[in-house]
């Protein structure tokens, strides 16, 4: 549906963003199907990302003007015609993207980096486990591990899927269908484990995600899409010394959302404008066909982000 | 039982201290039950930790003295007569204590410095649960986190060991036998829960104090008093950002041990040389009595550290 609404209106530190483009994220999904409200104060529609341009700013806004061609990580809202976004969470079109392309940028980048780097402190020379390799997030965590000078280990569930992470730099592929990514990863690592591993399955992975961890190992929880709750042996944590995180991105503080843009600007806009890191889109879908640019996430069928263009 | 062995022989960069004192830790009792066996390459004898004087130099060893008052954390070996340590897990004798109090402070610091300071980043304002209050690790625990302007919540079996807590600076005394840790950190906090929880229980605990945690919340689990296996609620865990980690001294390699013992050095040992910090010492006791001390321990009937002098 497809309704017309009152323009929101800029407050104190938010700017007015005209809304080119949005991406589809499993949340807007979740949202539809009543599982996943949105945080106190945020838009009630859906969208949790957009590009496009500034079209007026709040009290208190600098640093951006109105016309600037921005992208921006929002709360909800991005599927719309207008949206108005706390000004630390904006993000200049990188150079060499377009309105389009941008759009498939800050949920990723921003998950990415918040929980690989900024959380579980990934290092040259680390090897990092990718789950759903060929997602948004997963074709993003493979460049940035890659820039980083990581080694990077995948999982998907084809081999068309896991063809497509080997082009952007995945080091090992393993299909979920018909291998263990425990035994991969271990075959990978002289018997190792990974230092870090980025999951989006929750509860039905966190056994094998726990055997696959190396020594000061870093599990970073992302998604729950195999469950919400698992049993945790402390034991083999105890003895790795290992870490197990979870976080979400839409439910974080204005002031937390502003330093983790802020972050990906200064380590993640160089590598995207330098070329070596680029936006994966999978397909564009008029934002009016929003429901069928759900079914095409629902159903794994994608590569990379679906973009949604008004 | 005593017996005569050879003197062990200091390699590089290795020293060789003559043990005054010992203490104990939950882990010797372990290992005479065979329940946690030695590191390789280490020392087949219990003991942590030791204080006394050093007798030897090995090859490449600076900045010590035959002769120095030393503290040291160790492998194992330290109910000894001689031990070898390498140098970067020296400490020296802090200003104002004895070497039996010395004794009392290898393992406690530095496994609170590592989990709540190095690991749980505890900060100034925030508000810690200590399980276990009044244990060697609580003891110091307590005493860290109120010099660095933490409010401390501690759990404990007995009104003695809360008042012991209390006289260390614990601001929230908590009964585990009847009260519910999960309610008083609540009500100790206007509902936001703990910012970070350093727990001995593990897997008895941890659906309790994943419930106990705030926002942003940072679970340290340093042993596994109530079992290895336990269901993590992950939903909870992402909902809140927050952290699980389990870690054991023991079992690092040399240079994570000695960068830890620098950081203790660096931070811990001026709180202790001004007074502020001070170790805890429940009795000493003859090293030819170390079963007896076991059982002390065993039996919970000591409150901070049973030390073992030779």
């Amino acid at each position: 549906m497809w309704a017309e609404v009152p323009d929101p209106v800029p407050g104190e530190g938010e700017v007015l963003v005209e809304v080119t483009a949005s991406a589809v994220n499993r949340a807007d999904i979740l949202q539809r199907q009543g599982h996943y409200n949105p945080p106190p104060g945020a838009s009630p529609y859906p969208g949790l990302e957009c590009a496009g341009r500034i079209a007026a700013l709040g009290p208190g806004v600098t640093g951006w003007a109105v016309g600037d061609e921005v992208c921006a990580l929002l709360a909800g809202g991005g599927y719309a015609e207008k949206v108005a976004v706390p000004h630390g969470q904006l993000l200049p079109v990188p150079e060499g993207a377009d309105l389009v392309r941008a759009a498939a940028l800050p949920e990723v980048t921003c998950t990415v980096w918040s929980n690989v780097f900024m959380v579980a402190h990934l290092r040259p020379g680390e090897t990092v486990l990718v789950h759903g390799g060929s997602s948004g997030v997963g074709t993003m965590a493979i460049q940035l591990a890659k820039a980083v000078g990581a080694k990077v280990v995948v999982t998907a569930g084809s081999k068309e899927k896991l063809d497509r992470c080997a082009e952007l730099g995945a080091d090992v592929l393993v299909n979920y269908r018909d291998q263990d990514f425990v035994a991969e990863v271990r075959d990978a690592t002289d018997g190792a484990g990974a230092d870090v591993i980025l999951d989006i399955m929750g509860a039905k992975y966190l056994e094998r995600n726990v055997k696959a961890l190396a020594v000061n190992g870093r599990l970073a929880i992302i998604g729950l899409q195999g469950g919400v709750k698992g049993e945790l042996n402390l034991g083999a944590l105890l003895n790795k010394r290992a870490a197990v995180t979870a976080t979400s991105l839409r439910g974080r503080p204005v002031d937390e959302k502003a330093a983790i843009v802020a972050a990906v600007r200064e380590h993640v806009w160089p590598l995207i404008g330098g070329g070596q890191v680029r936006p994966v889109v999978d397909r564009t879908m008029p934002m009016s066909e929003a429901a069928a640019a759900h079914r095409v996430v629902e159903e794994s069928g994608h590569i990379g982000k679906v973009v949604l263009v008004r």
